[in-house]
C-alpha cells in the first residue's frame, strides 16, 4: 500500500468518525401541520394545552404481558402513540378463534402471537423499538428471562429497565407471577381483565408498597349479573367481544398516558359493565398481612421513604428539561382526589365496595369454606347492601 | 341429438334445479369449541345467557357515515362480530396524518378510505357483505345517493334498507345531513363524537319522533375543562389520540349490538371525560318547535302510533322466528328504566345538564348574541351551578 492509498483510508476514517452514532440520535416528532406527518394530531395536545411535553412519550418503554384481545391492541396504541420502546410477551399462537377481536389477521394464524405482533408493529411505525418474548412467564426459566428483560437495557443503548408494565394476561396466575416480579423490582404495573361472559372488565394502576397488591386481596370484578362461578368451570369456552376488549384497552392505556405524561387523572381502579354501562372506580391501600413477602417489604417504612426519594429525585430531573406550565388553569395534575367522592378502602378485612364490584374469589380466609349457592337476584339484594355499607361508611 | 343424449341433459338440468341459490343459502355460524372457527367465542354468548340469538347479527344491515378514527374502528369490531352487511361512507383519502388512531396503515396512503377499509376488512371477515360508498353526502347529489342507498335492496336480495346507521363525522354539517335523512326515513341512529382536545367524547341514540333530533338542541359535549371557542377556529389542527377514539368505537358498538341483538341496556347518551374517567348520562325528548320540519312530523301522534305499530309487528315476527329466553332470571332488558336515575331533559327550553355535560353550541335564540368572555375556572362553576339545578330537579 503506497503512501497515498494509506492517507486515503484515514480521510475515510476521520469522516466515519464524523459520522454520529444512529442509535444516539434523537429524531424529534415534528409538530408541522401537514398530511404527511404522522405525529401532527399527537403533537396538537401540547398545542391546546393536554400535555406540557408530548415528545416525552419517545423516552418511555413499556412492557406489556399476554398479546391477546386486550394486550395486542393496547401494543397497536402505544406504537401509533410514538411509545420509545414497547416489550412483548406472549406464548401462544395466533388461531381462527381470535378473530372476533380486534388486530390479528386470518394470514398470521400459526404465528406466534409476538410475532405477529411484531410484523404489524413494525409496518405501523418503524420508529418504535420493538422487543419480542415468546415465552411462559409462569415457568421457573420464563420467569427469570422475564424479570432479567424488566431490568436489562435496551439494545440501543438508551434505556434501562422499563417504566410501566401492562398486564394484559386472562388468568389469575399469570398476574400473580407480574405481581411478583413488580413487588421484587418496586415495578409500577397496570392490571387489565376482561369477564368471561364478555360484558365488563376492569383497569387497575398497582404501586408496590403504596396501593394494594394483587395478593393483597382477593381480585375485584365488576359485577355483571351472571353467576361467576358458573364461568369458571375447566374447560369452559370463554366468551369474548372486540367492543368490550376495545373498550378496556383504551382505557388502560389511557391511563398508562396520563401517568407517564402527566395530564388528567390516573385511575386507580376504573371498572366496565357494558349491560348498564356504568363504571365504577376506586382505591384500594396495601394490606399489612398481605401473603407476598416482597409486598410487605415494599410497605415498610424505609422502603417507601427510598421510593419518595428516587420519585422526587426522577421528577425534579424531569422538571429542569421541561418547566411545568405555568398557565395551568385547569388545576390538571396527577391523582389530586381533593374532590372527588372516590372511595378508598384497606384492602384488609374490608367488606364494604362500590356498588356494581363484587370479590373474584371468597377471601383467604374463607378460601376452604363450602359456598352457598346463589340465587336468582341474589347479586341484585347483594349490591343493594354494598351500597348501604358504602353510603354508611361515607356518612361517619 | 339421440334420445341417450336428450336424456341426459334433462337429468343435469333436473340435478342444477335441486341445487340451491347461493344467494339464499344461510351460512351457520358455528358454536363448535375449536380453534378453527372464528365464531367460537362470539357463540358462547347464546351459551353464557348474555344473547338469546347471536346469529340474528347475520341479518343485520348497518351504514357507517365518516370512516375516520371512530368509524374505521367501528367498522372492523362489526366485521369480526359477523355483521350481515356494512355500508360505508366517507370521501376523503388516508393520509400519514391518520396514522395516530387505529387501523389504517401507512401502505395504504393515497387509497380512499372507503377503498382501504374495504381491502382490510375483506380480509379479516370474507362473510361480511361491504357497501362502499366514496362520496360526501352534504353535497345535493352525495345526499341523493346517500338516501337512496339507505332505502335500497342489498346486492345479494336479501335485505331492504338498513338497519341502524353510525354516524362517525368530524363535524356539525355532516350530522345535520345524517340527521335529515334519518329524520325523512325515520330511520334510527346512533351518533358518536370526539373532542378537538382529543379527550373527550359521546355517543348518543336517536330514534326520530321518540328522542330528540339533532336539530333538537344545541349538541351536548363533554366538559373537558378547556374553553371549547378556543377549538373551533378554521384552519387550527385537531388533536386526536387512538385511546379516546378506540374507546367511543367501542361504546358505540357495544350500544348497536345491545340495540339488534336485545341485550343489556341500550344508553340514549352516554360521555366520556378521560381526564377524570367521568361518564355522564342522560336523555333527551323531543323539541316540538324543532327547526326540522321532518322531526317535527315524526312527532305527531298519528306518525307516532304508526310507527309504534311497526315495531310491535316486527317485533311479534322476530318472536315467532326466535322465542325469547324463559329463564331470563336478571331482567336483562332493553331500555328498562325503571330502576335508574338518569335526568330525564325535555330538550327545548331545558337549561338543566348533568354534571360534566355542557353544550357545544348556545341556543338558537340566542346564536346570534355576543358570548361573554370565559374567566378561568367558569365552566367548574358552572358545573356547580349545573348540579345544583339537577339535584333541585331531581328533589322535586
Amino acid at each position: 500500500m503506497d503512501e497515498e492509498q494509506l492517507r486515503a483510508l484515514l480521510r475515510d476514517l476521520d469522516a466515519l468518525k464524523q459520522r454520529p452514532d444512529p442509535a444516539a440520535i434523537d429524531r424529534d416528532m415534528s409538530s408541522e401541520v401537514v398530511d404527511s406527518n404522522p405525529y401532527s394530531r399527537l403533537m396538537a395536545l401540547q398545542r391546546m394545552g393536554i400535555v406540557d411535553n408530548y415528545e416525552r412519550i419517545r423516552d418511555y418503554s413499556i412492557a406489556i404481558v399476554g398479546i391477546g384481545g386486550v394486550g395486542s391492541v393496547a401494543a397497536e396504541m402505544l406504537t401509533r402513540c410514538g411509545i420509545g420502546r414497547l416489550l412483548l410477551y406472549d406464548y401462544d399462537t395466533v388461531e381462527l378463534a381470535n378473530m372476533n377481536r380486534l388486530f390479528f389477521r386470518p394470514d398470521q394464524v400459526g404465528m406466534t402471537k409476538t410475532d405477529a405482533a411484531v410484523q404489524t408493529l413494525s409496518g405501523i411505525n418503524p420508529d418504535v423499538t420493538l422487543e419480542s418474548y415468546s415465552l411462559n412467564i409462569t415457568t421457573v426459566k420464563g420467569f427469570e428471562t422475564f424479570l432479567g428483560s424488566l431490568k436489562a437495557r435496551s439494545s440501543d443503548g438508551r434505556n434501562t429497565g422499563v417504566d410501566l408494565v401492562l398486564s394484559c394476561v386472562d388468568n389469575y396466575e399469570a398476574r400473580m407471577v407480574v405481581n411478583q416480579a413488580c413487588n421484587e423490582l418496586g415495578q409500577t404495573w397496570m392490571e387489565s381483565g376482561v369477564s368471561e361472559d364478555a360484558v365488563s372488565g376492569h383497569i387497575q394502576l398497582l404501586v408496590p408498597g403504596e396501593t394494594a397488591c394483587f395478593a393483597c386481596a382477593p381480585p375485584l370484578v365488576v359485577a355483571s349479573g351472571v353467576d361467576e362461578r358458573t364461568l369458571k368451570r375447566e374447560g369452559v369456552c370463554a366468551a369474548s367481544l372486540p367492543t368490550t376488549m376495545g373498550v378496556v384497552a383504551g382505557l388502560l392505556v389511557q391511563n398508562a398516558l396520563k401517568y407517564l405524561l402527566k395530564f388528567g387523572q390516573v385511575s386507580p381502579y376504573l371498572g366496565y359493565n357494558s349491560l348498564k354501562d356504568y363504571f365504577p372506580t376506586m382505591e384500594m391501600k396495601p394490606n399489612p398481612q398481605c401473603s407476598n413477602p416482597a409486598c410487605v417489604q415494599r410497605q415498610s417504612k424505609p422502603a417507601r421513604d427510598a421510593a419518595a426519594k428516587a420519585k422526587m429525585e426522577a421528577e425534579a430531573s424531569a422538571a429542569d428539561e421541561c418547566p411545568v406550565h405555568l398557565d395551568n388553569d385547569w388545576n390538571i395534575s396527577v391523582v389530586d382526589d381533593s374532590d372527588t367522592v372516590t372511595p378508598s378502602i384497606l384492602s384488609t378485612g374490608a367488606d364494604s365496595l362500590p356498588e356494581g364490584l363484587v370479590r373474584e374469589l371468597p377471601t383467604a380466609d374463607s378460601y376452604q369454606e363450602p359456598v352457598a349457592p346463589v340465587t336468582s337476584g341474589a347479586i341484585d339484594d347483594d349490591l343493594e347492601e354494598l351500597q348501604r355499607q358504602l353510603d354508611a361508611l361515607n356518612s361517619s
